[in-house]
């Protein structure tokens, strides 16, 4: 229980970090890099620093892939989710204090995105990101690796520039999918349609995984 | 055979999803430092999540270079291929339903390169990238290490700034070849030329790789 | 005696090479992503160079947070501020002499953030780092990484991106801040406030370390 | 013999693919962070590649550096020296077939930096260069790490970002100080002070590494 404790604090201690940063970079969205280039490392820090604890996923979809390919039990799966949207909401409210959220990113229900590319952009990253979570971070073939997070989090640097604003919001996270409506008073249609699209998206890397791994 | 079919698996997400990106970075052509940090990050995580299954090449010139090392074996040669054309090919079709490709870049068979432009640059650095692969993901002298993915990445992210728009298309990768002549429904003359260029280079960082290699 | 005098020695060299590297950042300021990947760049490769010493700190923050932790021997607190300490005015002099400093930012004792706002940046990014340090550098579930300078350099780059420079100085570094007094010939309250938050943020990653460290 | 050969030849590949990259960014100069990135990658690229067989030193000062601290025989140091400029001065004039290389920066024997800046510059980040190398590729206490690379590479980033173009060329490596030579047609003075100080710099680093290693 007590061990348990420390992971879900691992894992709201993650979020809210990670959730601070992406609000950071919205507030300063369309200065380049930066966005795309902040959040790709702090994932990166934060699955160095708390995966030997908790496995370091701070994004539901991410422990969802895992519980199906048994890396997680599947009962720890609510209190995960639990503690990663309380720790990505508690950052977009900290930042709503601070940041100036650019207006034209989030009015009402109206998403700035179409459907069909939402769903695209949202899937084929969010697929990536957790497929390669499940090959760096939970396979016999990689065991003892020192390049876990810097994968995991460059596949967040790379979506955000490939899809991120483009076709879709770019979250592959339903926390911060979640974090983004709290920070955009609204677009919760938007919000819904991306946390249902990266649990699937999740389904299917979990799946795949078991069609792409040799060594178990 | 299995075990066969799950590297092809392999081989063909990672083209996919690294010609996604490419197609994604040239729709966004000129945005400075975004596709070639996009493109090497993307090569990176793919290398670290596939390698300990199918060596993570997602290029046939790679493959290629594997096989005159014999890290790979010959008859694997050409369902590597098929796998990484199918893949890229199918990642440019998919792209070409969102992106805006930019007309300048693609017109009819005429090259925006001039050919020894061309030759030079594609064949630096897809001799250093193959030359690269060799020594960090198939030599006795790097075994066990961690930056395989980060150092095969960085040849392309670097290649990319070096000569990629200036003296070719920094394809470095026949498979990424044939998908910018899907992407660009034309060039054909100059993928060919590419392609041609690629293979050679692959050739030779086999060769040169003989050479270099202290402990076998 | 001998061999502390080298572990002093090493956080005089790093601490000066930091805030130099600042320095210049600071002289650049306003040029994009420069100055954030400049700082963490280096602070990631003299974490590798010395970490193997001295433990790799260049930070009085983080000097005390490992002392909290029983990383580092309270009787070496003072020491490691004093080299700490030094190497950074020394650093700061130097650059004196060849940049040329914005007036803008560092005029008189007239801080350009609100309290809050400063408390708030340089809190949560020193807890991060100082957390991050203890849980890539200290602690038995990560022993023998590789990834450490990596983390604990990226996370300065992050935090420069999301509050440095908006909310706060993002030095996250007492000795930085004092060098940027030295630097900015002024703006002593503002240094003040943020060596006190540097060093309450380095108490709490402490304790919360404890409670969030599974293998002890 | 044989064996030295290859050594030789890794050098000269190497310094080639250094020295070419680094034309490719001078033609590039003015383009925001892309000259410091290309170098600093391709060094690191270069380093994990030919590390294990000949060091992955691609420069004469941190070759004089490694035969101080007994990394490197002195006999090898000649043919070190020579394999580098071959290499760096084949890239030079290969890039002038096809860069663009600004007339200003590289006219006649007037030096476009002041005799202080350059010394200066040159000298803390070829010192630290060559300091961080024998502390992350020599030293017991940092043996197998899967970083040095990394660490190599980004202090030239960091070097030329800080530094290069401001205080000096931003070298640190008296084989690219004789490529830029070559590449301007002129700046012998310039090129010739650069050398200088690189090579006392890596004496100093060879002398303060005794200074600073623990383990031996």
């Amino acid at each position: 229980m007590k061990e348990n404790f420390k992971k879900y604090f691992v894992e709201l201690i993650g979020a809210f970090f990670l959730m601070f940063t992406v609000a950071s970079a919205v507030s300063l969205a369309g200065e380049g890099v930066i966005p795309a280039i902040s959040i790709g490392f702090v994932l990166m820090v934060l699955v160095y620093a708390g995966g030997h604890v908790s496995g370091g996923h701070y994004n539901p979809a991410v422990s969802l892939a895992a519980a199906i390919r048994g890396a997680l039990e599947w009962k720890q799966l609510v209190p995960y989710w639990v503690a990663q949207c309380l720790g990505g909401s508690a950052a977009a409210y900290l930042a709503l204090q601070f940041a100036k959220v650019p207006d034209t990113a989030c009015a009402g229900c109206s998403c700035p995105f179409a459907l069909p590319q939402l769903v695209t952009g949202e899937f084929l990253f969010t697929f990536l990101l957790c497929w390669v979570v499940l090959h760096v971070a939970t396979s016999k073939g990689t065991e003892g690796n020192s390049f876990y997070g810097l994968a995991i989090g460059s596949v967040v640097t790379v979506g955000a520039f490939a899809v991120g604003g483009i076709l879709c919001f770019g979250a592959f996270n339903p926390a911060v999918a979640l974090g983004l409506g709290v920070l955009c008073h609204a677009g919760w249609c938007c919000v819904g349609a991306t946390v249902v699209v990266n649990l699937l998206a999740a389904v299917a890397a979990g799946l795949v995984y078991k069609m792409t791994e040799i060594e178990g």
